[in-house]
């Protein structure tokens, strides 16, 4: 029984009454309570439990990372309006005391400041690239898990799309051949494990959100050669199901953009896949109910077993 | 016996050597590896499981809080040199295309970008504050735990200081005498801690390192006033050692700041401790050595119960 009528507003508001979610002033990035947490990193370790056997090395990084990372991967010219750069202040103690009196005076204080090195995280397998060159590839490639917070500039009143959440992140490193049977591998085990929690799942091509005219050709390519897929569950709409998983295939471009070599010497290809962490643990929540103590028994077992 | 020389380059390079942690670029935002997170999540549980029926509640918030929290704490008179304000781009397709030419002629871009309402969290608990305000607060007061991504400006080669590190924080929210109870307990739990896994803490009264001129004076103040302790340990130098955990009474601050009040109407004061999970970890590293199966029997039960 869904919590609510697939509505955003509905939704929000239940996750809210039931402290599941902690209200915040800026859309996009409020607080996860108790309960929320606890669902989330269950989801998680399942995920971990069905690659358990497939010998991932671990990666884990920070939420910002090195600027010339989007600069290499031409971040900027497909998703320029979701960057999140970080500014900080270089100035000495004079121009402190001009900035201190435009933030006390409630007037805008960007002026004083001035670009890092560093950028927040947009997907999480970004910083692996640079590390996947730094070291020799197997014949059978390599498999890397990430799980990361990930910032994408889009304030909304969705409570599906935030500003920064959490991704579990599998990156497979090889020839054409290894990456795309892996790929099509965890797109049926995706579907599978959502389906096993009872999630109204369902598999579909898909095309990032490119920004502006030069976009929607990069979009037309991408569904045109099935380099993304996306499973899609219903959260807050029936019509437009929340996309909860993707899968992406980036031929060499990675491979190319780093330097990933195989041992031949040739250049890497990749694929990676991500399953939204708190999506998926939105759609539990609409598709079961607010309070887990009340799921169907199966899926009370599989999680809390 | 200590893994290397207290030294942050050799101490650093043994980390990488060891797995422990996967260089990048920009310093201060390097990688971990699975023993490195496997050691952190096992010491982030031993403080969960002291502080099990304390009735603390659980709020998760993402490493961007909003900019609004730093304005009103007067973090920019403060800490001005080590905040992330996250800027955007809120341009058409223009001017779009404009700063994509820019980046990949390799120039700068900064001028393209505009500040948006988020900044990095520059301490655990400042999120918290906000939704403490928005909830009655009973007669024994509040407790809250938080697990977050904290980020500070200041790129370093010393391996414990990190531009972006993860801090397992409690803030406790109640009368000035409640608090100050409540952060005496801590203190003296927190060396207990430490020094059952083995590391040589010892506690000492600190100061914020607070900017300019003007900050000397408030850090005399901090002092005068203990307003602030950390538990030290020795990690890459014997003479200087690393604060690895602070407790800091904010008396009326933030109760101020953000409109907290207890049942009677009064200002609720509050205080907070944090322990830099990373910072722990690499004192674990330091004093056992680079290999966690050649730690002593006694602080591998611990950790591994």
């Amino acid at each position: 029984m869904a919590a609510t009528a697939y509505d955003p507003v509905a939704f929000y508001d239940g996750l809210v009454e039931h402290g599941l979610i902690v209200p915040a002033e800026t859309q996009g990035i409020f607080g996860r309570g108790r309960v929320f947490e606890d669902v989330l990193h269950r989801f998680d370790r399942l995920i971990l439990g069905i690659a358990e056997n497939d010998g991932a090395d671990v990666m884990q990084f920070p939420p910002v990372i090195d600027r010339s990372i989007l600069e290499k991967t031409n971040y900027m010219d497909s998703f320029p309006h979701l960057v999140g750069a970080v500014f900080s202040f270089f100035g000495k103690e004079l121009v402190a005391r001009e900035l201190s009196e435009e933030v006390h005076a409630g007037n805008a204080w960007d002026q004083y400041l001035g670009m890092t090195h560093v950028c927040l995280n947009p997907a999480a397998c970004y910083p692996a690239y640079p590390s996947l060159a730094a070291l020799p590839i197997s014949a059978s490639g390599r498999l890397v898990t990430l799980f990361a917070w990930v910032f994408r500039h889009e304030p909304s009143i969705e409570p599906t799309r935030m500003q920064a959440f959490r991704v579990r992140e599998y990156v497979r490193c090889g020839t054409a051949a290894q990456v795309v049977e892996w790929r099509n591998t965890w797109r049926a085990r995706g579907v599978e494990l959502l389906e096993s929690l009872g999630l109204p799942a369902r598999c579909d091509v898909a095309a990032d959100p490119f920004f502006g005219k030069g976009g929607k050709m990069l979009a037309t390519n991408q569904l045109d050669q099935e380099l993304k897929f996306e499973v899609l569950v219903p959260v807050i709409s029936e019509a437009n199901p929340t996309a909860v998983c993707s899968f992406n295939y980036h031929q060499d471009k990675f491979g190319n953009a780093f330097g990933i070599r195989l041992t031949d010497g040739s250049t890497a290809h990749t694929a990676c896949l991500g399953f939204g962490l708190e999506r998926v643990t939105m759609a539990l929540f609409q598709t079961h109910g607010f309070d887990p103590e009340r799921w169907p028994d199966a899926i009370r077992r599989k999680l809390w077993a």
